[in-house]
């Protein structure tokens, strides 16, 4: 397990309790020390020399590092330590693309690579972890026993998706849906509590939505747990931000040409709660105002 | 209760059930007929002035009429018919600025008016309705019985949300949100059956993530199970109807000026399944080809 | 003429230079007395029944009063002093509905109404104003000689677009169309701006653009100048305010069932910079944040 | 002149007008020989060698090729064959990405770099070509005497935008633009189609609104122009076709975090008028028709 972020050290937890045995490796090396402490069968290592080196062949090296370089760097440092029939595992948010682009530089050195896209969350350690799988069959074998322990149960909330990449891009598509499905439901909140004369209880609205209705979902729980504490929200800034996947998302759907105008608008309107449409408008703003402007200056010639 | 379509029919069976006297009508009798066999205590009645004559005042008369004018004229008819402190309760989909001109005309003949937006379809038999009611508090102490047999639970599946007319402002919403929670599971959907690459299993997928996603929801139970039968869906016409709440809530966003660009949208692209958009897609393709013929014309002159 | 603002006030300088006799009525006199000094064939009237007294018949009425009540109000004491033959236009902006009824209320009297959208801003009186006329042929028989005054040339810009309230219905269409090419242009001078690297003379490609290009409109002749003055644009706020026409053109779009997506949107995104997706935002923020928290929550459990 | 399309045949054909000599090749050698025989001074060239052979130093090559990998292949000929300060100007539509990934491969070899974005269509023989123009000022030097003769007038009409990849940039912002102008035009007059019981002439109001109108544009005179032959378009297929330059508009918005609503949404609306949203639908309906279906299960249970 390299990487013991909030995602990567729970998972480790996760899996030491369910007896595997875990080489563990961060960057800064407390949290891996801290970890074997806290788990008999958690081995700290303090480099990745040692971490490869400890385990025996075919070994299955987990990734959860932070988006952006760091895996690519890790692989280029594993590269020559690992040896053939080897499997790395990308448990780290990732770009399918990226994944695709990695399993095949592995394949030149005889390894596999597998792509897993990770849900749950902090509350996965006791609940267990979603995980959308890609790459081989043979990968797999060596990384199932892993993923049963980490799933919710050892049959259900994972899923070979298939081909490396796979396991990113199911990940990525769901984390799409999840944007449209958030704001379609923020939108409707939002148009109850602008209805100022039915001074409508959202708490109430959205908890009795729970029990039976269409849109009964993860989503509206959580919705109906924070109204339930408050519903005026004046302290919240009314800013959305965003990651990779709802990006890649629509990349994906420009790309197919299959639309996805919900997903889209959904990540533009974050954009746009981000003060990023701000330019924009003040075109708007202006053009509008140059209606008369324009024509005082036609008036004049 | 008076119309006894499928969901009026229902209705009145689980009344029955519960233990309420139900006095029933429907404007071609044999439905009624039918029901009072099927249950002692459904008393059928052929016309408004005996149903209105066989109830002990203050009486409760459940509107299930067919959206349109049936609801109007059946007020005008029952108008005469009622006393001072009666009930009507309309419980079929209305828009909810109808039901507050409702409200107001009744409330002249001192009559009390209720709107409950009724949710559950023909499982809500078996199941309870969930209901979204809207009325005063007196109404509601003559309705609060029956709407507690017709709940899932008497305590939960059904919300006072305020005066008449928020009950099916509520609804409205209801199902404007759930217009985009639809199109955007379903743009994801798509986005991995576009990927052939990948050649993804949607019927294993949809049912993984039932366990522990974020996007679990009814929707994603109900697609799970019908990709579970048929993933190609060659057989299904991509024609998507529409009805009147989703309209409702886009008259409501921009009455407000409170922004809902995604449910919006997700009407709109429904319009555009039913071939509404062809026309303005004739006038595009006229354009790009314009660019060369009017080319031609200039290069003429 | 009835309402000498901004526009009405410059209508009757335009038809009074014309030729045109002009009686003229504001609320606040002062207005139709400076315009009578301006003007020899400029008549200040102090009353609409001074008014009307004085215009032989048929007579023309032509309403140019503020949005919301004003025009009702007028009609209703201008009905009791016009004869049965008499036309009444509002050249004001009216949703084409209201203009339907009115002109049914002016039948029953034996009165023509008619109804104007007009274009061109502070420009027009030097410019002429484009004018969208709905109406009978016997009105516009009535009305013609003083359009003809008022349109940039007496056969163009200027149509009778058919019957009473089509007048309202075509201006209506033409702001709608205003408010997405607006946004769209508006979005794609913000891409350029955002792109750093390239540093991009935003006044040079909207000037180079305006010779030749495809997106050549008088909307970027209005953003080229105005880009020449300022492109930084620190000093203006990101608020885009909206009037009725783009509402009412969204409320068409779904009235129909005819899809108005890029319509809809850029109505939406007015509302949006409007600070009126505020709350929508919030409760994003709050799902975001909750992922975590709802974990906690069930991790307890 | 590499490439006699449409494009680069008439561009060879202006460029001959104006006095250039043009050394011309083409992949089928027949479009050479009849440029040449047109035009004393077009000289065929039968293959890459020949042509740059045939060119005094500092050369300047001007690729019009299709899209694809044509232009990445010519590129990978020619750089063996030209000398250090000769320019390659790509005047073909690429992304904008990859013209500055080609601006940096020649500069390694001591070649300069223009990316030019041209717009004019099959008019721009006569009329000219707008051009939207990256890369250094030496290597514009070199290129600026082709450009004035192409461009409608020497000082009007084309751009020196930036670097190398800012002409392709300024081109594909232009094409997103265009994108949603259309699309909004498309609607508004969808709408007055859409409205039957006025009955209103497109034709009239598009000629109309050119004169005076906040929306009068090139592509409202194109619309004017082919609605006055053919306001019914009963033959005319409602498929849009789409091309690079939307597609990369919107990854540049999602790039940059630029929100860009109406631009990706009109680029969608193209793809749903291509089929692309079918299976999206098919999948709404099959949910449709759920909300009954998984009842039935539900209630058997």
């Amino acid at each position: 397990m390299l990487g013991l972020g909030k995602m990567g050290a729970n998972m480790a937890r996760r899996l030491a309790r369910g007896g595997a045995v875990v080489h563990a490796w961060n960057r800064s090396p407390d949290v891996a020390l801290s970890l074997a402490q806290e788990h008999a069968n958690v081995l700290a290592r303090g480099s990745l020399a040692e971490l490869v080196a400890g385990l025996a062949t075919p070994r299955l090296v987990w990734l959860m590092l932070p988006a952006g370089r760091a895996t690519d760097e890790a692989l280029h440092t594993l590269l020559p330590l690992l040896s053939p029939g080897d499997t790395v595992l990308d448990g780290a948010n990732a770009y399918y693309k990226d994944s695709q682009r990695r399993a095949a530089q592995l394949a030149q050195a005889g390894l596999h690579f597998m792509d897993a896209g990770v849900s749950g969350g902090i509350w996965g350690l006791q609940n267990g972890y979603a995980l959308m799988v890609g790459g081989s069959a043979r990968a797999l074998a060596a990384a199932e026993p892993f993923i049963k322990i980490l799933a919710p149960a050892p049959d259900t909330g994972w899923l070979h998706c298939g081909v490396a990449g796979s396991g990113h891009f199911v990940k990525m598509v769901h984390n799409g849906i999840e944007y449209g499905m958030m704001q379609a439901l923020a939108e409707g909140l939002a148009l109850m509590n602008g209805k100022r004369e039915f001074d409508i209880d959202l708490a109430a609205v959205t908890e009795m939505w729970r029990h039976g209705s269409v849109v009964r979902s993860w989503l509206l729980d959580l919705a109906a747990e924070f109204l339930q504490r408050d519903q005026a929200l004046d302290d919240i800034q009314p800013y959305v931000a965003d990651s990779g996947e709802g990006r890649w998302t629509v990349l994906e759907s420009v790309e197919q040409g299959t639309p996805a105008p919900v997903t889209s608008l959904a990540l533009m309107m974050r954009f746009a709660s981000q003060g990023q449409g701000d330019y924009a408008n003040k075109l708007l703003a202006m053009m509008r105002s140059g209606f008369g402007g324009h024509a005082v200056k036609e008036g004049e010639a």
